[in-house]
């Protein structure tokens, strides 16, 4: 049943003639703002065929060396909602026909608002996180079965499983969802992550289906959460059926060798002394073998993935996207895709993951960057993520303070191009994600450590996002053990699950709750993001920074009506912080009431603060 | 008699009267592009009287809480050269008289041609680079008389010594002179290294006189070198008599407890988030006890320094400068200050110290920079110093070759960000200097580290700059050893030394010559020196670059008529390069002679490279 549910949403098949095997986008939209839309129809030697649809303008019809597809470019402006019959003609009669079908937009539906730093973003690996329907772990659409004590095989965590735990993650203080692709990958192996996406319009059938996704989406909006859909442009999956069956030769890079992988250096893109064999082995190149690099300089593929892009944010009522691997791809056609779902949903949010590790070269993605300016370059993009602040969290709580650049120092400097970025406030912010260490594998489960990075992640500028697993205090070490072990299962996830870290320690069910240390972890993480919430100093408030002495980093954030003192003591010692050098932060302000301890503090004199441990405070 | 040619050429003293010590500048030129000009009148209670000046235009007459003071501003435009009389009145008589002459301009000079990338800088400390007269080693009109024992004493290195191995400098092939400051210090101890100037108009009276500096200037323009002036705007040295009495509070960074160090934090400049508290004390602060910090926001302060340093120029016929802690200034008075002498010689030359550790930080700093414009600001300085790369060439060559980021990686990622500096040419290329570990220390006397480090520093884009005794492979530990260490005596610069590295080994002369080690430092810098100076891809060509691999650098330079390939291979193996990779470099030219080998090399076929060697091929 699930199966067939599967195929109405996902496809349309001409059951009748046979001759169609495809029609995508499968439906439409009346009342969009682009006025073109793009069909892709697939089946055997269809491009022989004239077309017609009835009253409807066809402005373009694009065949390819490949007689299966033929692309048909509508004018949909005023176009109302319901069906339209799409005729294949031959020899001027109708050999065969299609119904197409123009939805009614949801109202509001281009007004919708993206994440932004109000939220705090939830990263989870689905497949990871929770097995909420014990019967999709296997499916027939797909070939990669269960096993979950395989580190690299299919866990059965899914779609469901993430509704069950939304409460949990609404409790923690999570506002936006962000989940790593849940779009078909049909690989035999390694399938779980599913950045090697095989149907871009079919929701993995070990997830569940396109309507679960949409429940999904139902279900976090009624908690007032965000749900972030994590959007691959930059490669496909091999099994991708369009892969299998290119429209055109340059859908996708080819190589003669077959496969090359791309050398990576992104800095490719922008750099004016790069060789072009090294600039296209790093556009071009293939991520990974399993994952064909598409050419977004194709203008047939762009309107396809700009297209399905939309479909998703349309179709399942999302609220941003996170771009994999978005300084990979062709720069002018990313541009182009960013620009058009930014033009459809004008407060929509798309963060991008540009995975460099300096500002400008960061700040070179991001909308309207004077940056990329220089190289006449506007990527549209809104958000970007703080990947230098990554590098700066993940070693400078285990340094020495005493250095000139080490340390506190890290944090402080990272913070001093900001005036590098269009819009600073639309940073991601993170200590870890699936790629990544896990942040309290490099602190080695050191709490206090854990306390003060995040006390940083959760207040500065910038929307925080902390990846699953991170506030109960979970290891993982991508560098010695693989990708499997920073992915590992969320204790409770599953139903023979000795005991569920979802559950609180004191309050623990028939199964075993959370252990005395991962109760600490999210007691911490719990306080902190239930009080951000309410904090606008926090989610818009400006930035006023101090340089770190002796290991302590002293910054405020703050509005004309709020604002929040924060305190990071790195030293291996209790420190005094002389106040009168925070005048300008503390603006006459006397009394404050840290929220990390519940105490009240009067900053007026001189005030304590223990070794390794952060502070919050509101200044009253 | 060398005193009295320094008083008149330093000062005009008015013996006659005795209420005027000082005017300065001293005199001035007709013809300037700028027509006014700030007369500093110095004397006690000077600003009691009415000034006049016979057929000169008063724009201005600036009186301040220090009645020895007045600064006159006159219009300067048409003046003819020749002297005028400044009469100083009282109850409408006058009181006394000042000559003051309007000299005529050299030919020529508003459009001198400064240093550029067709230039190799070398940079000497002239204390400690050659005694040419023993005379004045040490001096009555300064305290610290000569020790050459101490190392962070006067040696008694002098211009004369500079002048005497000019010949020594152009056989080597630089072709620009960079000397450390030459004004006078007059502290009591540590006054070799000259920033802390007690005279702005006076050379340092154990480095000689004013007409030395010129005669200085003159004997290297013989040769078709460049003279650089070391420029010190951020402070002047606690001994310059107007510190000792003050025209004005405000001349000076005060602060409350008579001395702050700076914080060094030059971020502050730009940082968005920076605390007002923090940016006051890194740009106030002073950069040391003897230093006090000059506030360039004061207008009669910045005319003074402005005047001055255009004095210098037309004086001494100067080809550029080099200025002191750029980025320590008052950004909007040093932009000014900037301004004013580039208009005044539109094609002079000046580069600014600003070391900071991130290109778009030292990209700020360079005139029309777009990173400078986010912040609205335009330094208009035309070339800054490339700290990055020196952080690069100072660690890649003792680095693994395999890492993502490290060894020759370095020096590629180092030119990826070459599009954010308006400029590219115009940036100071080094290995060290002054401030820095020797870069001969830091590889340890290792011949073939250096010629990797200077193949890369005499070829990439830019202008290569090489400091005194780097040629012979001098050692000096700053961190370990401090200043003196890396300011070691040239061998050879003073009378009594026991040989002279001036001389090559096998021309020795009554003093034995260089060491067979130290020749052979010097015969790869002078050949690759000599053969640069023809080389016009060298100079301006488009750099051209390839990712590094197996720890091999490769790159081209090239210009329509021209091409180099350069390899630098850091591997501890031979390596071959398969040169199908470098098709777009190589244009289809097939054979190449490497200038440092003279062997003649196909590089239409794969070509082999040994270990921890480089080639700088000229294309054919």
């Amino acid at each position: 049943m699930k199966n067939i549910l599967t195929v109405l949403f996902g496809l349309i098949v001409s059951l009748t003639f046979g001759q169609i095997e495809k029609i995508e986008p499968p439906f439409w939209w009346s009342g969009m703002q682009s006025n073109q839309l793009q069909l892709m129809c697939y089946g055997n030697d269809i491009s022989k065929y004239n077309i017609e649809i009835e009253g409807i303008t066809i402005t373009d019809i694009t065949k390819t060396e490949n007689s299966n597809y033929v692309f048909i470019t509508i004018d949909t402006k005023d176009v109302p909602s319901g069906k339209v019959l799409i005729n294949f003609k031959e020899n001027e009669k109708v050999a065969f026909s299609e119904s197409y079908e123009f939805k009614a937009r949801r109202k509001g539906s281009v007004d919708r608002k993206g994440f932004d730093s109000s939220d705090v973003m939830y990263l989870i690996m689905p497949d990871r996180f929770a097995n909420g329907n014990l019967d999709n772990d296997s499916h027939k659409d797909t070939v990669e079965k269960a096993n979950r004590s395989n580190p690299g095989g299919r866990h059965g965590g899914d779609i469901q499983g993430v509704i069950d735990h939304l409460d949990y993650l609404n409790d923690l203080g999570a506002t936006a969802l962000w989940s790593t692709p849940l779009l078909e990958d049909n690989e035999s192996t390694y399938s779980y992550h599913t950045y090697a996406q095989s149907d871009l319009y079919k929701i993995d059938s070990r997830y569940g289906t396109n309507e679960d996704y949409k429940r999904l989406a139902t279900e976090v909006h009624k908690l007032d959460m965000k749900l972030i859909m994590d959007y691959v442009t930059n490669h496909w999956g091999s099994k991708h059926w369009m892969i299998q069956d290119l429209p055109t030769k340059d859908w996708i890079h080819q190589w003669p060798e077959g496969f090359r992988r791309s050398n990576y250096r992104m800095t490719t893109q922008f750099d004016t002394n790069a060789s072009t064999v090294d600039a296209k082995g790093c556009m071009d190149g293939w991520f990974d073998t399993t994952m064909p690099d598409m050419n977004q300089s194709n203008p047939l593929l762009l309107n396809y993935i700009t297209q399905n892009a939309i479909w998703w944010i349309e179709y399942a009522d999302l609220d941003g996207f996170r771009v994999d691997t978005y300084s990979y791809n062709d720069k002018e056609g990313i541009a182009k895709w960013t620009k058009a779902i930014m033009d459809e949903y004008p407060k929509f949010n798309i963060v991008g993951e540009v995975w460099m590790h300096d500002q400008a070269q960061m700040a070179y993605w991001q909308k309207d960057s004077k940056i990329g300016a220089i190289d006449n370059y506007n990527s549209h993009l809104p958000s970007v993520m703080d990947f230098t602040l990554h590098d700066a969290v993940t070693v400078m709580f285990d340094e020495d303070g005493n250095s000139w650049d080490k340390g506190m120092i890290r944090a402080y400097e990272n913070f001093t191009n900001d005036f590098l970025y269009p819009d600073i406030d639309n940073i991601l912010l993170f200590a870890g994600n699936h790629d990544t260490n896990r942040i309290n594998e490099i602190y080695q489960s050191d709490i206090n450590k854990y306390k003060m990075v995040m006390t940083l992640i959760f207040t500065t500028r910038g929307i925080p996002q902390i990846y699953y697993g991170d506030e109960i205090g979970m290891l993982g070490n991508r560098d010695k053990k693989g990708d499997g072990d920073i992915r590992r299962d969320f204790p409770g996830g599953w139903p023979d699950d000795k005991r569920s870290a979802f559950i609180s320690e004191t309050s623990k069910d028939k199964v075993g709750g959370r252990t005395q240390d991962e109760e600490a972890f999210h007691a911490f993480t719990k306080k902190v993001l239930n009080w951000r919430k309410s904090s606008i100093a926090i989610h818009k408030g400006k930035l006023l920074q101090y340089i770190p002495f002796n290991h302590v980093y002293v910054y405020f954030r703050y509005t004309e009506n709020e604002r929040i003192m924060v305190v990071i003591n790195n030293n291996s010692e209790n420190q005094e912080l002389d106040m009168t050098r925070f005048e300008e932060g503390l603006k006459g302000l006397k009394m404050g009431k840290d929220i990390i301890t519940d105490t009240t503090i009067d900053v007026s004199e001189n005030i304590a603060i223990p070794a390794k441990t952060s502070m919050i405070i509101e200044l009253q």
